[in-house]
C-alpha cells in the first residue's frame, strides 16, 4: 500500500516518478509516435515531439498526461458540439489540484539569452520556483525530473543547469519534452490544459485550492496554422471560446456560485475577439492581457455540501469558427 | 490459452481474479486516487473510496470496473447530450451478462443491525448467496474476493465473517471497497450501472439471459448531494431519466421488440418524478417502488438474427434539470 | 530508445511485433472476449472472433486495434450525432499512413477455390504481396506475423501456406483472425476502417501520402444483419453516409483543398442508396463500383503550412437510418 494522505487530502505520489513512465512509454515508442530522442551536451534528455519531426496528435495526448505528472488523462472522442469542429478532448485527474497547478501550469519562467520559455510539467513540483508555491503544499522529491516546453528548440544549456540544480538532481536526470505551439503535438497539450486554465482562474480569484475536489474539463481540438501567434491564438481560443469546465467544490453554496459567475472568460473585458487579434492589439505584450481571460468559455460549479450546481458563460461557435476558420 | 467458453458462450474467467488486479491498481495507487486503505479486524482490506477521504471521479471509474468483475469498460466523455449536463459515461462490456447480473448488481443483502447495505461486484459470483444465482451458470472459485459497497462506513465485523465463509475464503482473503452515495466515487459507480440495469430489466422481464449477447449503455455523470435521499434520487435519475441502452439479442424480431418496448424506464407507474420524490412519497420504502422504473429511459434492441432494432423511450431532460438541479 | 525515423518520417516500429502483443492479449482473455483459439494443421494460429462463437464489440475494438498494426486506438463512446444510432467509435493513429494503409487496408487477395477473402492486417506489410506496396517504403521484417480476415471460417491450408511463405516465417508463426461482416466484432472492425477508407481514397486521388502527417475520423456502431450483403451494406454504409474524417496534411492549400473536396462519399456517382442496394444492382460484382464512394460522408482537411481547414460532404442521417433501420 503506498502513500499516504496529507493534511489537504492531496495525493503523495511523485509526479515525476509517475510522469516518469509516462516519459519511458514514449521513449520506446519513439518510431511510432515520429518523435526524436537524443542526450543533450550535459546529458539531459531531450524529446522533439513536434519541431524536426511530424510527432502527431496521439504524440501530443501522452505529452498531455506527462504535463499532469501521470495524474490525469486525456481522451480524444468525436461531440458533435460545434458543427464544424467534431472532436474534443476530455480531461479529468485524480487530483486535479496537484496534477493542474503544482505539475501542469506553464508557470516556471525559462528564459536565457535568446530563448524564451514557460516550464511546465512535474519538474516544477520538485523545484517549486515560483511564487505559485508558496500556497501549494505538494512538494516532490524524486530521482529524476520531468520539463515540458512549448518551444522548437531544445533548452540551452544554462537552462539545463538551471533546472537541474533548482532539482537537486544532475543534468542526466532532467528529461526536456518540446513541441512548437504549431505543432500538433504542441496543439494539442495546451488545448489539453482546459482544466488547468479553470483551477487557475479559480486560484486567481482567491478561492481555497483545498476546497476543489475534482473537476472534468473539454474543449476541441484546434487545427494547427503554421505562424506562432495565429498557432497560439487558436490553442487559446479552443478554451477561451469553447472549453467547458465542471468544478466539484466544497464550502458554501455561495462560494460555488460566486466561482461559477467569475469563472468564464467572458468576464474579462479582453473577451470578444480570437486571441491572436488580441495579442497584436497589445503589440505582444502577454503581460497586458486581462489575466481573467484564460479560462473556459462555460463554467459548472457543483457545492457538494448542498448538491447545488451553479453555470455560467456559454460556448461562443463564432468565434470558435473566426479563430479556427470559417 | 486461456479460458474457454462454455454452454451458453459465457466467459469462464474468474471475475474475481480479474477484479482483483484492478484492486491492486486502486491500492497501489492509493495516494493518487485519494483513497484510504487499511486492514480491518479480521485482516480483511478495507478500502474507503468516499466516505472519509475525498476520493473523486476517477476513483469511481475504476471502482466500477471493479464492480464489473474485470469484465467491464467506464470511460467519461464530452457528450452534449443534454445541454446542462455535458459529460456522460459510456459502458461496454466482453460479458454483459456475466459483468452486470453475476458481478455488478448490487442484490447481495449485507445488513447487520444498524449496518445496511446490498452487495455489488465480483464477490457475489462466489458466495452465490441469492435468489437470482439459481438462474445464473456463472460460479467463480477464486482465492480472493472482492466486494463493493454503496456506504460510507465499513462493514461490522459479522458482514465480513459472512462473506468470507459464504465465499469460502478467510478474512484476509476478503476486499471490501466502499463509499457513500453522497461521494463522487460512489456516485459514478451507481451511474456505472446503466447497462446493468438494462440487463437486469430484461431479466425481470423473463427475456432469456442467454440470448442477450451484448450491451453498451450510457448516462450523464450526476452531481453529488450531501443528502443520502437527493444523492441515491439523482444516480437512479441519471439513468431514469436520461440512460440510454444498446442491446444486441438473438431469437425472434418480436421478442426484441417486446423488449424494447417494455424496458425503458417511462413503462413504469412510478415514472414522471425525481426519484427522491417518488421514495419519500412511499415513505422510504425502497420495496413498494414500481421494480419497472429502474431502468434506462431510452432503450434500443437490435435482433441480431434479423437485422431489426427496435427502440422506445426517450430521454426526458426536463426531469434530469429538476433531479440534478436546474 | 528504440525507433527512428526514416526518411519520410514514418515509424520504424514493427506493426507485427506491436500487433503481436495485442494477439497475445486477446488470445490471454479469450474467455472474457467470448473467442476460441486454437492451432490449425500447419500450426498457424486460427483465433475465431465471432464464426461459431459469439465475440462482441470489446472484442472488436480490439479487432481493430490488431489490424492498425498496434499503432492506432479506437475507442467507443455517446457521440449524440445521430438521433437512432448515439454510439460512434473515435479512430486515431500514432502514424495513419503506417497504421492505415500498410497494416489495415484489407487489399492482400487470400481467396483459393471456394474461400473467398481480402487479407487485411500487419502481415500485410512483411508479405508486401500488393501492387499498393510499390507506393509505401515502410517493410516489415518480424518473427511472427497477423492477418485479419473478414470471414466466417478459418483459411483453407493453401492460404495459410501462401501467407507464411510470402511473410518468410513457418506457418506456426502465422496468426489468423476471423469474424464474419454478420457478427458484432466483425462489424466493429469494418466500421474501425474510417480513417483507412479516407487515406485509401486520398491515395487514389494521387494525394502524396508523405503530405498527410495525421488524421483521426469517426463512424456509428452499425447493427448486425444476418444477412452477409445487408450485413456488408450497413458496415459500408456507417462510413459512407456518417462517417467524418479530419486530415492534418502539408503542401499548399489548394491541394489540401481539392482533396477535401474530392475526398468525400457523395462525389461518388454510386451515392444516393444503401451500399447493399448498389451492390445488388451490380449483380454482386464488387469491381464494378465506383472506388470513389468508399470514403467518410464528410472530410476536413487541415494544410497544416497555411493553417487552413477546408470541408466537404455531410453526415446523411436519412440513408443511415435506411441503412440501418427506420
Amino acid at each position: 500500500m503506498s502513500g499516504s494522505l496529507n493534511i489537504s487530502g492531496r495525493t503523495t505520489d511523485s509526479v515525476n516518478a509517475l510522469a516518469g513512465a509516462l516519459v519511458d512509454r514514449l521513449v520506446a515508442g519513439a518510431a511510432k509516435y515520429r518523435i526524436a530522442v537524443e542526450r543533450g551536451s550535459l546529458g539531459e534528455l531531450l524529446i522533439d515531439a513536434g519541431a524536426k519531426v511530424p510527432g502527431g496528435i496521439e504524440a501530443g495526448l501522452l505529452l498531455t498526461e506527462i504535463c499532469m505528472g501521470g495524474l490525469g488523462s486525456v481522451t480524444l472522442s468525436h461531440a458533435p458540439a460545434a458543427p464544424k469542429w467534431p472532436f474534443w478532448l476530455t480531461v479529468t485527474s485524480a487530483d486535479p489540484v496537484v496534477a493542474c497547478l503544482a505539475s501542469q501550469y506553464a508557470g516556471w519562467s525559462l528564459s536565457h539569452e535568446k530563448f524564451f520559455a514557460l516550464g511546465s510539467g512535474p519538474g516544477r513540483a520538485q523545484a517549486r520556483a515560483e511564487k505559485l508555491f508558496d500556497e501549494l503544499s505538494y512538494r516532490d522529491l524524486a530521482d529524476r525530473v520531468t520539463i515540458v516546453l512549448e518551444s522548437g528548440s531544445p533548452p540551452p544549456k544554462e537552462v539545463v543547469e538551471k533546472v537541474a540544480a533548482r532539482s537537486g538532481v544532475t543534468p542526466d536526470k532532467v528529461a526536456f519534452i518540446y513541441a512548437p505551439t504549431q505543432s500538433l503535438a504542441g496543439g494539442v497539450q495546451v488545448v489539453g490544459r482546459v482544466l488547468e486554465v479553470a483551477l487557475h482562474k479559480a486560484h486567481e480569484l482567491h478561492f481555497p485550492l483545498d476546497d476543489i475536489i475534482d473537476g472534468v474539463a473539454t474543449a476541441p481540438l484546434s487545427p494547427p496554422h503554421p505562424d506562432f501567434v495565429q498557432a497560439m491564438g487558436r490553442t487559446n481560443d479552443a478554451i477561451i471560446y469553447a472549453g467547458r469546465a465542471h468544478l466539484f467544490v466544497k464550502g458554501s453554496a455561495a462560494a460555488a456560485k460566486e466561482l461559477a459567475e467569475k469563472l468564464p472568460s467572458d468576464t474579462s473585458r479582453d473577451y470578444g475577439r480570437p486571441f491572436a487579434e488580441i495579442f497584436k492589439a497589445y503589440k505582444g505584450d502577454f503581460y497586458k492581457i486581462d489575466g481573467s481571460l484564460f479560462s473556459p468559455a462555460e463554467a459548472l460549479v457543483t457545492a457538494v455540501e448542498t448538491g447545488e450546481t451553479f453555470r455560467a458563460g456559454e460556448v461562443n461557435l463564432a468565434l470558435l469558427d473566426k479563430s479556427f476558420g470559417e
